[in-house]
């Protein structure tokens, strides 16, 4: 990432992980400043070219308002109190912990970056193998097969990877192979579950495979909005759950799903073309679920998580 | 899992998590005990007739031992002390925190039993889909094509999955592309890392692509095993990575990488087909490392999970 200048509210508590990721923000030449108020910000922001290097992370609302009103990005630390998001507060980044800070600022911002070739060509290969998969109609299976056909040649013609390469690099489908991954998105109000109802009338928590080009939170939030109109963080990790050890039917190859505990921001239920509705559920009034997705075992395994606060993710 | 009796130590702390668990393996008609001496399980055991349906949970090596003399399987409540594992205690399961103990009595046991030509199929298309992937000569990848084939007359004659069906539920290839696992066993030794040397001189964490039948916590254990000699057990997470925004060079498809600590029970370094040697480094004495695997940044990261015992997973 670009921030090359880090504010620090006051109003974080010490904490030893934090002056561990300061010393190490240092290490990397970045300007670590500690500020109180907001005229504080404006005249260190004077004294500095650019503002959108400037990163504030802070805990709470009126901070998130300075920050917009001044122009300069806003870090949230969860780590203080996740409750917080309940406010519906909008940050441009949300910090669980925070090494997260320190995961931002050494991240690789947009790997694809002017390789626009290469993105034009994964996308159109995303599409068809989708379409390859899914299409049940011959001439669109022909279409969507030369569509793959014509993504390798421009992977070979206009990137400069190795042409004998091409196929192996591109495509998962020749390399060696490794459980598909699945997110769920974990969400609450009043103690309830949110589910969402499927086309065939079951329910399941919202959630997909996850994008090949995409995070495990991309994936969480992206689902929760596709499918239940949701803005979320995702907070806490639940499980990584191994498909084939927990729901049927089986499946002759492997799937790790990944639960996770997320926060509302804003949003409410649209329409749309995966499911018809969503609705909060006790765990004593669940209604018929979609059980290869979610079994019941699995929703009160969120139900537990979520009351426990200092719950140790479950890995299989 | 067909244990049946579950007999918990009365040297296991009171734990709410672990008051609520029991209430759960009541509810699943599971018998539990709460015992304090090796004759309250010999008049126990007495009662019921099979050895094989109990298990002991408990978190000292004494009651490992009488558990072995009157073979019974046991259960280590890492929760409770996580260095009980430096003692190399060999226990049947390892209990990360109490829900560990439901996640192993409600999950599929072995997922493909009686499936034997399910299984079968499913190796030789493991085995063809490494060959077609790395195999130079043409003669070889004629045969592993062909070997392919068959996996997949083998899927639709002698299983009952629908003939339409085989190559989509089959092939990881012909479906969603979701990211690749990578796993990396993360171990130290007197505050220092183990890294192992690969064939081309340099260093990385021992891990490696998750095999496509196999949970992450399996791909640990066997990646450290294969690379370094060693019996782990896994015991925190670290990190779950999204590989393009870490690891250079860029890759086409996605990979999500899973960092988790894991504690040595036993084993040393033998000579193997992927590693030639393995040693403990500290953080300002590091070799040259394979950063396509890991960064020095992750190799940071790591070291400070392992000294924050309250470690959050980063997870991107």
């Amino acid at each position: 990432m670009s921030f090359k200048h880090l504010i620090f509210s006051t109003d974080l508590n010490d904490n030893d992980n934090l002056n561990e990721v300061i010393t190490k923000l240092k290490q990397l030449e970045i300007n670590v400043l500690t500020v109180s108020s907001k005229s504080d910000i404006k005249s260190y922001l004077a004294k500095i070219d650019k503002a959108n290097s400037i990163l504030f992370i802070g805990a709470n609302l009126k901070e998130a308002i300075v920050c917009k009103e001044i122009n300069i990005s806003f870090g949230l630390a969860l780590w203080q109190d996740t409750k917080i998001l309940r406010q519906h507060l909008k940050a441009d980044y949300y910090f669980r912990q925070p090494y997260d800070i320190l995961n931002l600022i050494t991240s690789i911002d947009n790997p694809y970056k002017n390789m626009k070739w290469l993105t034009t060509a994964m996308e159109m290969q995303f599409i068809a193998q989708a379409g390859i998969t899914y299409s049940k109609d011959v001439f669109d299976q022909e279409r969507f097969h030369r569509l793959s056909e014509m993504a390798g040649e421009i992977m070979s013609e206009y990137t400069d990877l190795p042409v004998e390469k091409v196929t192996t690099l591109f495509c998962n489908e020749t390399g060696y192979q490794t459980p598909k991954l699945d997110t769920r998105s974990v969400i609450f109000k009043d103690d309830k579950i949110l589910l969402a109802k499927e086309l065939d009338g079951r329910w399941s928590l919202p959630g997909g495979w996850v994008d090949v080009n995409q995070s495990i939170c991309d994936n969480l939030i992206k689902e929760a909005y596709e499918e239940a109109g949701l803005n979320v963080v995702p907070t806490r990790l639940i499980a990584i759950h191994d498909r084939n050890r927990h729901n049927l039917p089986l499946y002759a190859y492997g799937i790790t799903k990944i639960f996770m505990l997320c926060e509302v921001i804003s949003g409410e239920f649209t329409a749309n073309i995966e499911t018809s509705e969503s609705a909060y559920f006790s765990l004593d009034e669940l209604p018929p679920l979609s059980v290869g997705k979610n079994t019941k075992e699995q929703i009160e395994l969120c139900f537990s998580a979520y009351k426990n606060p200092d719950w140790v993710p479950i890995i299989d």
